[in-house]
């Protein structure tokens, strides 16, 4: 299924007058604060936020799984799937593959129809938490870590497939998430099998072309409930700083500890100029995957405060890092599901973008605490939800994506095209 | 398989003497201390934990699961599974069921087993956070706190089946989990979403015959994250309370938000007599489900002395409770992660039952909180595992159960009886 | 110092004709969505928060304060600075008083104090979580909770000459905190502090007025390290329903373990008609005491639809609880913390109060989660400081507060009044 | 007060024979498993754990204090105190100081003392948590990362003064903890803030003399409670790196998020080579400052373990880092606190070194987490309290210092000598 420009226009008709009032609003209100509204606008329609393939089904957890219908079953099926929420929004005109799940057997076509749905491949990824049905050594005690160089071997093989994939759709980006550590005290000897890891990845990190970037996740626990080799940011920026230049660390909202600040993680990572990407997801408890913005809005606009201030400093663009949603659908339809977390992204970067730096600047300066959170708060308060529109409608996308995507009746028509069974790979 | 007693006794053997020396030393000290040794053998020898069907098979998380061959499939090859660790520890006698994964076909020859394998049937588990292939109405939006009638209908009939097959194996115990809950703020109403599950289990509880004890665990997220309808012990007790007197609560010990006082909680539910079983496993960042004792041994040890005095205090015994592990043995073997856990509890119950009370009482009146430390940790640091063989050799059972497993090679016979490839139901 | 309308006046006049013009659209816009302004204007000027006489001087934590200058050092000082703060914003028109640092020695000439600053008095607080000069005895182990009878009857007295301290100044509310707790494993006899507790709360109930409230305050920790009397809600719960209908449970924002979903809490309180009041403040890591909604201000929207909507199903208001600001001003002014707080909680209520009840209903019904989030974000994401500014202007208060008090250089002149090393009493 | 050999050895007498016979089997025990008991005993003698001169008077919370009587008012009444600890179980000879409150008017006088005592200075402590009374600048919006170059400057001062009086006696070890932080967002630029602070540390790093050692502490909040400058391990380590050879971190066991794996900074740290030292203390919820071992002994002991395999891994000693206790005594005696804490510090001490390594590393080599386990746990079960006590008894120490200490009634003397008002200065 493939939306048109003439749906979408013929969807945005009943609201455009009334849009472009609140838009005018909105336009004096920022311009008031001497805010460059076309340069905001041309950022937010620049930004584009990959979808990962695994992101197109129903998700789980470990105690079950409900499938809506629909689900794409292949790579071709995956892209069209994302080729309308960037019809529909288009921010979303990325694709993350995830190896062994998208292997394209026909790089070519499928750079094709890329290229018809006005897609490009970020980051790949791969996949070593789980055993394929084909593999010779199991993953049950890690892979990249692994006491046994055969399976350390193994692991390091994979991955050097998995970029050459990515070579062939013409990304340049690896992306390395390892489950791997241990569940119970004792199992491993963390310092051996940390170093083991650093091996292994060095092997991967010379075996990459030399435009490639590695991109190094970081998680404190799940699968691995004691020691998750990779826990936290200080170990991926040490394990990066070891590799070189082009091994940067990777930050997943979720993977972090209880009450973890990661606003000044980000701004670290970005000082010491070693943050290569983002996962987008929300969580109240641990990893729990949710819908980007529905639990904690304002952490995510400090989150591209820091992202756009820090960028900035370095005289770097957004488009400098990958940017990736990473979530589980469990109870909302995929697309639907998607279709929010890119409007919440895109709404705390509009935020980060119209903060009165100068008058931030200046209470900083001035120890006035109260000021700074003034300063902050009137950005996140204002409702620039006019903005996004505005940005959308320049690109003939959506005002309303969600609105357009029910008009649209999308998901009845994808389970006719599919069927009720229909059932995406993917967590 | 089955495991004889002489196969234990001859593998006892060469560890005889060296055993008897080590529980004279410490029963020398015990008796030294005013501790009616052989009424404390007699407490461990009498207090049996229930296994769940589901645990003897390799547990897994949403990212995987790796197996380990041989293990059972239906019913009876379960029994047998728990079978083998009762022969072993002889601490394992009861086996808690879980349906619809174990329904009982021919009652009868299932207690016949049982009798064989001296085992007992405790609380029967319902299952309403998956959905089955042959039923109506699916649980993705809940199952008790459903907005749909029908969909409770269901629900509550599948208890009451659950309670039926119980009946027929002998319990009279209907332990209740509910997955049931809010994934995002605004997606159900909490209160009505409460009293709709009030409401249905006040259904279920009628339908249970009056002997019948109704358990309410409580958890706070997973799969449900945002709202659980039955997030803590608060609201599993308000609940119970409204139920009447043969509603209690459930402790699981995963069950709780970072840093939950568990030991309190379990004194409070004591005092208030509305504590009615324990689900027993440990965990260093969420529902780990790891093997008890392998993390917070200290805690369990606190545990215990709750149970052990405040059950004294109203006059009742271990037995009145029910007591399972509950555990996903993602790496171990599930047969040797049930032997480690039994071990944990039996030896934090011998630590509680070994302090000092009159000591302890002491120094709580005379808020000596020094002397209170030491004595609670005296408890905990006396090696009492002489303690815990010495009961099982009374009880013709290993002196050391893990060896004993290894030497027997138990999995490598159960894998040449069911196979690399038999994989249990289960979580 | 007191601030005249005058003053108030002549601060809003430049800012009038801006302010008309936001309104102007924000109603349209609302009204649009069939919400009646008028009734959540008026909802807003009805809406007052009690501001508690230790609040008004710099706070501290364990390792140091950092005092400001100007602060009230008595009870009529204290008076005077809420005096200011609600003749800025007429929200804080209510006063909390700690007893023993705020003994009315002249209660008649506080009352017409009051009467003149247009304050009431809120809920009085007792205090056995410090040891006052003259008294007998030490609360180092303990108030209500303590083993010696002594100690108990020491801390019933004092709560009663509270809530004596209560009457003359013509609130019938008392609030209690007790910090008492263990601070290790097995200090004190979990089960009979709690039996101790019951019993001193239930003889400081029966030694009220019949006409008194009393709020059971709880926190997990801090400053008991281990084990907190009544630690969560489900233990002043059960406290409260034991006592008596004039018995019920006050929420510190503040008091809970980490990722604890409070708004859930909330909505069980209400239900079960026991929820008694609020203690606002925000965090990110313990009970960190910072400005109401400097931290997660969707939590805050989210806890107070659960207010509106439970109290509305009650038939109840707003007004039949207590609501107080409990928070620690480390380092900014506290005047000016106290108006960002004010100001947040009011803008949170009017979130609240805009929710579409229906379209957020029906998607419940329908289990429309993706509606459900549109809804709720919605009403979070449309900027209604416009309807708060109003609220104010028509209530003759600043249309900008936190401005108003800089421009009339308020904290100037409180020091040139009362001297740059007045220090104020409280924590 | 002294305690004299003579009393200890007096103290000691009637438990001679028991503890004879104790040692005796668990010698046995243990050399049956190959340990080398002389050389654990020997480790056990040698280890000093350093008391920190704040340590010595009752701790209090923001919410008050409760002194106990008899504390030590300057520093050589401090030095007195770690004196008599040192008598009891001669592991307690060193003394870490706290300026500006420790300064040491007769560095000549006070290094005799010592020697009298046996005790030698460990760490210097500096401190710009606090303002003091002579001082120009104030600290309330930070010390080393003030945007105010003269505020950086006083502090960079103050930390090379401290060094200096370290110097003058006899240490070389310069330990900063900085509660430089933003409370709330937005208060300061984070990256500017860690930069200013990189810089201050480098001019003190320059200012030292060069067998001086660098340690950086760092802690996720209070009293910052939004972004403490230096929040985590990898920050310390960011820093020490840049720093040069004589930077490196210190962990105090309380500074951690929930659910932190800190044995696992630990080995990461020494795989490093810039562990530096160590601050001992337990905690249930936060930065609780319990005595050690009082909450989590097994994590102790698997800190332990780390310390132990990772020093020996490098070649490096037990006394080549920093080991102190860092804790608050909120309502036990201080010392009974301290002596609890040496003890617990030292059987962990004890447990590690016990453990068996060739099983253990075997275990692991075959991914064997059921044995890894068991050998872990037999190192933690195994009762290694005579082996403490023998240490002691070959230093002239007391077998149970605690009991000794009540039999002494060191307390009570000390209230005679000092007054039942004496109050320490420290936190």
């Amino acid at each position: 299924m493939v939306i048109s420009k003439e749906q979408i226009a013929s969807s945005n008709d009943g609201q455009l007058k009334k849009h472009q009032s609140k838009f005018d609003v909105l336009r004096d209100q920022l311009e008031e604060k001497n805010i460059d509204v076309a340069y905001v606008i041309d950022t937010l329609r620049t930004f584009q936020i990959a979808i990962p393939s695994w992101a197109l089904g129903t998700g789980g957890t470990r105690f079950g799984r409900f499938p809506n219908g629909g689900e794409p079953v292949n790579l071709e099926e995956k892209m069209y799937d994302i080729g309308l929420l960037h019809a529909l929004n288009r921010s979303s005109g990325a694709i993350s593959l995830h190896i062994p799940w998208d292997i394209p057997e026909d790089a070519a076509g499928i750079r094709q129809l890329a290229d018809e749905l006005n897609l490009r491949f970020d980051a790949v990824n791969s996949n070593t938490f789980q055993d394929q049905a084909d593999q010779k050594y199991s993953y049950r005690y890690g892979s990249l870590c692994h006491t046994d160089k055969a399976v350390r071997d193994q692991a390091i093989a994979h991955n050097l497939e998995v970029a050459k994939y990515g070579e062939e759709l013409g990304t340049n980006i690896l992306s390395i998430w390892l489950s791997d550590g241990a569940i119970f005290p004792g199992q491993h000897n963390m310092r051996r099998a940390l170093q083991r890891t650093e091996d292994s990845l060095s092997q991967i990190y010379k075996g990459l072309s030399e435009e490639f970037e590695m991109l190094i996740e970081y998680k404190p626990f799940e699968p691995a409930f004691y020691a998750t080799v990779i826990p936290d940011w200080g170990t991926s920026f040490l394990l990066a700083n070891k590799l070189g230049k082009k091994a940067n660390t990777l930050v997943d909202l979720g993977h972090h500890l209880p009450n973890t600040n990661i606003e000044q993680i980000i701004s670290t990572l970005l000082a010491e100029n070693k943050l290569g990407g983002f996962h987008f997801n929300d969580s109240k408890y641990a990893d729990d995957d949710l819908t980007t913005g529905s639990m904690h809005p304002y952490e995510l606009f400090l989150i591209f405060y820091e992202l756009v201030e820090g960028l900035q400093n370095q005289n770097r663009s957004l488009q400098d890092l990958s940017w990736m949603i990473d979530a589980s659908h469990n109870i909302k339809d995929p697309l639907e599901d998607l279709l929010q977390s890119v409007e919440a992204i895109q709404l705390a970067l509009a935020q980060a973008l119209t903060v009165d730096d100068k008058k931030l600047s200046d209470a900083q300066q001035n120890n006035d605490p109260t000021i700074a959170q003034e300063v902050l708060q009137d950005a996140f308060r204002t409702d620039l939800r006019p903005l996004l529109a505005e940005a959308r409608l320049q690109d003939d996308a959506a005002l309303d994506p969600i609105a357009a995507y029910r008009a649209l009746n999308v998901r009845g028509a994808l389970i006719d095209e599919r069927g009720e069974d229909s059932v995406a790979t993917g967590l």
